[in-house]
């Protein structure tokens, strides 16, 4: 199941906001309603977002109307910029703009560009997919038999083009016949443990347990969490990583309880122009996410909210990346980007 | 504003499942309406929950038909016996019903014993805002100027008669002119922060802002946590205090960040019977409370949820108790109830 695909002169994404209810899938006819998209989180997750970048770029070439080479190219930087606006966090977003951008100058002249953009986003795509299988053998003989397993927010599928990272590892470890369990933080404000991370694993017939996000201290002190493995939106390049809000309390809890805390995440997460964690820029994102409850208000008015989405591990927290070229501790990720 | 009063023949109690939409009381005609509020959480919070039960017992006098002593005592504790099932972790409901029943058992016919027990269920209250009033002084002097408060769920007026544990230190250090804010998490999957706590602290004008649970170890690394106050359900008597789900997560992410970590309570809350937390019986609640919102499914079909409704902290995270006796370390605690 492709988490988003380009088809035709169309993005077709799996809107997220919908599910667990809902499998419903979305066409984005423009490089702004993909921003939409992304910004309403109808799409979300570090590599998808590598994905919808790109395609925004490809649906924005083969519709544009320009004439030549350096109107489209033009056309093609502003839609970028239009992308570039929406969410600053995850790093593979920009990677996705930079890598469709390059095709497209690489190219000669309109149909050159057009061709150039496409097949630049469908390689980001299938990439994706191939890395996070790679991620997933790599990381899965870290699960044992009988790990409890805790994931936080949605690194799966949805959160790629396919597969997934973290859940990509849980896929690998149990398709291999290892008898985990995972243990789905429910992740607020948006929920997407309970309802992203939930819904694909019990598709795959793997057994979930949804708890809140304040159950994780608990769970870890009763000996029911073995191992943590979680995405990640941005990596610099000493190993601090930003993943989701609330995954800096986990790896702190894990190190309470000596509990291995492990990174699942593509090297395009690595930004290596960011020396340490503090340079990554952070999204605040509007407080009505955790007011309204699905148009219920839960906070009284005119009290303060305040919503960041991520937050930063310090690699010191950090036992291991997962990556496609292999695990790694925090110390040694630069080396894996020489040879 | 009482969270819970005793008028004429009936029990009349704010329906904290309705804030922060609407400020509703209800009316409870029996220990079986009382319990099925208990259950319902329309009254929750370990202070408020002694007076509640003493409450159901007085009513129940109130409204016997009993004609002899023997015959009324036993339909007292058959109504305690019910009050008793509602909620397992938090002492003082089983503190008010032992106080209720011994003033019973101290009358000497029927209408000694309802009297009895109407004045013992009435000084549970009175006592109560008195000695939050107390903890609340005690607790002022440790919050200065420019602090940044975080508290868990509701330990305000809501989860008391009045005035509130953790609120009240925080409402008195306020009213003697510290210039402090709260940061309130919403605590799943209830609620009680974003919309009990929330709705206290704003209606008395103190300046209050509203976090999701996972957003406590982000702040703090931030550097936008000075201290914690948080209530408490039952305090074992070497110091572990068992609380809200979550609050465990926070006294280790305090600790990590070197930030003090104070439980207001009463000494009521204190179980001596305990040697440790580990023998603290933890209420596990029903499983739609975290797939449900207000009706809405987040979780999907099939899914398992674990949803405990509190966890336990262990002595060494607590920096002190605030009581109405005074401020003590964990290890004083037992001295504090000789002399």
């Amino acid at each position: 199941m492709r988490t988003i695909e380009l088809r035709g002169n169309e993005v077709v994404l799996i809107d997220q906001t919908q599910l667990p209810q809902r499998l419903v899938r979305v066409r984005c006819r423009s490089a702004e309603e993909v921003a939409v998209a992304i910004e309403e989180m109808k799409i979300r997750g570090a590599p998808a977002l590598a994905a919808a970048a790109a395609m925004a770029l490809a649906v924005t070439a083969l519709r544009s109307r320009a004439r030549t080479r350096g109107e489209l190219l033009r056309e093609l930087e502003r839609a970028g910029r239009r992308i570039g606006r929406t969410r600053p966090t995850a790093v593979n977003l920009f990677v996705g703009l930079e890598r469709a951008l390059r095709a497209a100058r690489s190219a000669a002249d309109v149909e050159g560009i057009r061709k150039a953009v496409v097949s630049e986003a469908e390689a980001i795509a299938e990439e994706d997919v191939a890395v996070n299988r790679k991620i997933g053998e790599n990381g899965a003989v870290l699960l044992e038999d009988g790990d409890l397993v805790l994931t936080h927010c949605n690194a799966g599928s949805l959160a790629t083009v396919d597969y997934g990272t973290a859940l990509g590892v849980i896929r690998a470890a149990w398709s291999a016949g290892r008898k985990i369990e995972v243990i789905a933080t429910e992740t607020r404000p948006l929920l997407q443990g309970a309802r992203l991370t939930a819904w694909e694993l019990s598709r795959d017939g793997i057994p979930v347990t949804v708890v809140t996000d304040g159950t994780v201290g608990y769970l870890m002190a009763q000996g029911k969490v073995d191992k943590v493995v979680v995405g990640a939106d941005r990596i610099a390049a000493n190993g601090d990583a930003a993943n989701k809000i609330g995954t800096y309390s986990i790896a702190v809890l894990a190190k309470e309880h000596g509990i291995p805390f492990y990174i699942a995440a593509p090297t395009s997460t690595v930004d290596l122009k960011l020396r340490t964690g503090a340079e990554i820029p952070i999204e605040e994102r509007r407080p009505e996410e955790v007011i309204f409850f699905r148009g219920v208000r839960v906070v009284p008015k005119g009290v303060k909210v305040f919503n960041p989405a991520f937050d930063v591990t310090p690699a010191r927290f950090i036992t291991a990346f997962i990556t496609e070229r292999g695990v790694v501790r925090p110390g040694e990720l630069a080396k894996i980007f020489k040879g």
